[in-house]
């Protein structure tokens, strides 16, 4: 199928799972040619503002963002001290999406509660990016993953991605899957007993003939391995310390684990991580999480552009 | 009486009180022409900053004085998150503002302490715009309101306004008389026993002839209103939250209350409301209260441009 | 010696010990030309964004540099809410610093511990510039102030300058006495016991045989100096509040005390005061401080501008 069009004019992004392989496609070939506009800057977006709206704590995603547009020579407004707003006055998530919408072109919104960002896309008549919900979306970091591998490797079919960590609770997780399926990929889901990947997730892999395989140890899965994808135990999901503390410290990858590895396997992770990797790691040219947010730069670049349709 | 020049020319914005009404209508002849400024963005203000220092909660004022200072070509410095200023080192307000100073061409200030805005103009050389404080005033909120009734009306004379709510503690309302009283306007002021219109208001409304007259029943006043200005309880002025409760719920608008009203009935709110309005109500004609923060970004784009004589 | 090009091009900003003369007066005298640039804008750094992270609280240096960066044309991201930030989800400073240089040109930094500049500087390929860590250095307020010296005394050479106040915890203090003992000044150092300064700093002062004296009276000095440079004492570095009171009121500042300085005495502080100048104080020709903040702006929109080479 050929796109006829950009697909991603004036579209709300809320979930990977509204996109077809093709969309993908065509939003990864923009992002690459992104790296002109993030040295040099460009008056592309010069009369538009975006709103962004944190409620959740954020540093790399709400950072992007701004700094996407502001290369596209767009303007920024917004809070991320969300007590320091009138929803400290109890004003409704409602009231304040349509007020933001008055001063805002497009709304970049992150928050705890699943559903947040589609609702805000139902309200609102300016398009909508998901930043983050909950345990649930982060399209635009699973985006800026799958633009990861496809760089680093060339291509994503034919290989075997571990993806290793709180993989019930990780939204990282959650958004990544459906992109996934779009490739021949083999899985591996490393995870605690307590920690597996979701049903509705294994439902969508078993529903397009996706290879998968549940694991718990990292060590005998690790050698099969092209691809690592670490994640966070999400503390804040948690309904106690007590069960936070089980697992923290259930995976740590370590320089000499890494032996085990494939020579050119990748080490990704969405970052922030705690002490899932350990430093050491961070010199190897296996790492490539800290590229990670480079490509996410692009990749936001190419989507604010496309959402305006200004290429 | 005809205007000779421009009346706001590095002119503070404190008090209602201090505008004929003669600058009053010709900030509001300017603010309908700022529609392009807000849809195309401008340069007119390309070499000034904008400090904006906001001591108070507050979502729509801030960032709609964010959003009109960049809509025309401005940038914006200053601080939401008070409790990361210097102000928790023990520095006081007249040296912040001083500094302030060193840095910005214009100040917009919101505190929750009366008189905050008006010692900052005595202060500095560099214009100051009061964004709110305490129960005081909000000029720039009065103005917008006073541009949605003309816009939406046509005209402000020989109409009858309702101003329900919290009458004793509400800036919007104390800052809205004294605009009204320049139009031949019938007023309806509803509150509670408890938080009746201030003396120092009714005087004002008297000196001028303001026909006005006090009610608690919203129910009663409702169907002779051309416009219906309701308010919120503010939770943060009262001593105690039992006394607060006793009045929370006093006036709920609903659908069916509406029934009762003019067909051609504005309902207009300063947001944020908290259970004033039901809802349901949104989606009614009569509901201006979503339109008002896009007059006040006109409204606050003429003002910058003015202050700054840019026009 | 003569300078050949630029030696701030690309360089970090971590310790006043790392200049020379020759590199502070080159900084000082490009920093006096840039008054058209913060009057009138530019668009040097239009393709530039600049990192801001303050993680103790700031007024003066944040705006400062912010606007700084503005007057440019660059842009500036960023966080002064930590607790906003991913450091809350438990990332380390290593990863947040990583992520910022995805989307900085260069990183300001502030922190209560002491060298957290210096390690970012050192894992960072982007330009760092401390904006403040913990009791240890603040290079651009010490640039400021010998610049403000400068500028109202013309020359630095055979002036008395006292220093009073909190000379051990006061990072003011430690960042300026390494830019002065490039001068011919004769030092008085005033504290109370407890408060002296540091060891470490006097052994810089003997190193460069400059004249000291400490001395616990403020009185009993006050007459023989050209420059009094007031500091706070610094509550937040203090062990207890106890300690902290002993000392508060140690040192005020009173018109009637200067009446025993010279008529042309400078009185200084880096700010925010407590209580240590009289506010009666500010009115007289001495009080240069208020003046401090607009020498401060230039010499950040210097600085900025040299790190980039854009002159």
């Amino acid at each position: 199928m050929i796109m006829t069009g950009n697909p991603f004019a004036d579209r709300d992004i809320i979930s990977t799972l509204d996109f077809t392989k093709e969309e993908i496609e065509y939003l990864l070939d923009v992002a690459i040619n992104m790296e002109d506009i993030a040295k040099n800057g460009s008056t592309l977006l010069s009369n538009k503002i975006l709103g962004s709206i944190f409620l959740e704590p954020s540093t790399r995603t709400r950072l992007s963002f701004d700094a996407a547009m502001k290369h596209l020579g767009g303007q920024v407004i917004g809070f991320a001290d969300w007590d320091k707003s009138s929803i400290k006055k109890g004003e409704t998530l409602y009231d304040t999406f349509k007020v933001v919408e008055s001063f805002a072109d497009i709304l970049v919104i992150r928050s705890e509660w699943e559903g947040t960002a589609k609702y805000a896309a139902e309200i609102l008549d300016i398009p909508v990016i998901n930043a983050g919900s909950g345990a649930q979306e982060h399209p635009t970091q699973s985006f800026l993953d799958l633009m990861t591998i496809k760089q680093e490797r060339g291509s994503l079919d034919g290989i075997t991605i571990g993806i290793c960590g709180d993989l019930t609770y990780g939204r990282t997780v959650h958004s990544l899957l459906p992109l996934l399926i779009n490739y021949d990929v083999n899985l591996k889901l490393i995870s605690p007993p307590e920690l597996k990947v979701r049903l509705e997730d294994k439902t969508i892999l078993e529903s397009r003939n996706v290879q998968f395989e549940e694991a718990e140890s990292l060590d005998e899965v690790l050698p099969e391995l092209d691809v690592l994808y670490m994640t966070r135990m999400q503390r804040e999901r948690f309904r106690s310390e007590e069960e936070f503390l089980t697992v923290k410290n259930y995976y740590v990858l370590t320089r000499s684990l890494l032996t085990k590895g494939k020579i050119d396997l990748l080490v990704m992770h969405p970052l922030p991580r705690i002490n899932e990797i350990e430093p050491d790691v961070d010199a190897l040219p296996q790492a490539v999480y800290f590229k990670q947010p480079k490509y996410g730069l692009l990749l936001r670049i190419a989507l604010l552009g496309l959402i305006f349709d200004v290429f």
